[in-house]
């Protein structure tokens, strides 16, 4: 399978570097094909690491993971192209965060997310929403954190978020733990859990820790 | 300690019974004296158990718990009185739902919360938002669900919210499981957990489940 990370970002480097470990190739992309921190990161990573633009690296994909800031998603996607997101899984990662104040807000909110505009915006890829409730070291090593936490995934392709559960499965989610949400309207919810995550991230000072949905059944 | 608890749906007769079993005085508080829920559960609920206007609740009370919806709270909340929750703590552990489409909705929602609309009506009010991200079977018995599962406490008074996590502790919550997330508009970060928890319920099938904050230490 060969992969883009969209985003240069912390984020975007900690997935594709997991997935160059479990032996993928992966396309690091960014607004520009020339960006340092994408071509220093290719070269670090090794034969299967690749940098390039954003629609370089989703023509060469067979899946696309969006790792750029929830602010700049649509823009970044539309410059990876519709035509080379189209029928492709489109893995959205991302939270629409910005600091006011050192306040967390989020745009979009409740009566919307970013995951709803990517798939309005890109209605053949089939978006699936996932990992955006654990810090990107958490995302790739889930044995960070004690427990038997979980992660959600919310899109309208069963088959893609099947596809994508077997991805997080080789990140070290067992598929136990990864819960459906429903369809992508259900990524309001993970979205909006975000203040959540960063007060209990103030309050403890890092960002090891992940929620366990327990259950009496 | 002589409790109000405004609200006679299924949230505040809960609050209320356990209330009265725990050995407290309890006037459960409705928009009218004659209100016919709260006068038969103060019936059955023995001699601790009074029904009462909002207001003749509140006045009763050292502490208040506001257990009506949260698209209701102001208005019960002046109903009570200003002069009758000035220096007391309140208690609220509602959210600001309601349905269109068999939709959850939220508002107020991330600029504004329930628990701050409160504070800043009744400024001499001690407000503490708790217990509004569990069903109200588990706020009263957190044995229903497996686990060290967790609540938090939102607001500007430290006191009021020890007050508080000693009541919850009598209601089964250890204080090692009741997280302090600082001030009031905290609040925010909860009341926007509940799509998560409305979308696991729809999981469900059940409202017996809670959220475990786990972490690396």
């Amino acid at each position: 399978m060969r992969y883009a990370v969209l985003g240069t970002g912390e984020v975007g480097r900690t997935l594709a570097g997991r997935l160059v470990e479990l032996g993928y190739d992966v396309t690091l992309g960014s607004r520009t094909k020339d960006n340092p921190v994408a071509l220093e990161w290719a070269t670090a990573a090794g034969g299967r690491a690749h940098a390039g633009a954003f629609a370089d690296a989703a023509a060469a994909a067979e899946v696309v993971l969006n790792a750029v800031g929830g602010r700049v998603a649509l823009d970044a996607l539309r410059a990876a192209g519709a035509e080379h997101l189209a029928g492709k899984v489109v893995v959205d990662v991302c939270n629409p965060v910005s600091f006011e104040d050192g306040q967390l807000r989020l745009d979009p909110v409740e009566s919307d997310s970013v995951a709803e505009q990517i798939q309005r915006a890109f209605p053949h890829a089939r978006v699936v929403k996932t990992l955006n409730t654990v810090n990107c070291q958490v995302m790739v090593d889930p044995g960070r954190v004690p427990g038997e936490h979980n992660l959600f995934v919310c899109g309208a392709d069963d088959a893609a978020k099947r596809q994508v559960t077997e991805l997080l499965g080789e990140f070290g989610w067992p598929a136990e733990r990864v819960l459906d949400l429903g369809g992508i309207r259900s990524a309001r919810a993970v979205e909006m859990l975000l203040p959540l995550w960063f007060g209990l991230f103030q309050r403890f000072g890092h960002a090891d820790f992940n929620f366990e949905v327990r259950r009496a059944r």
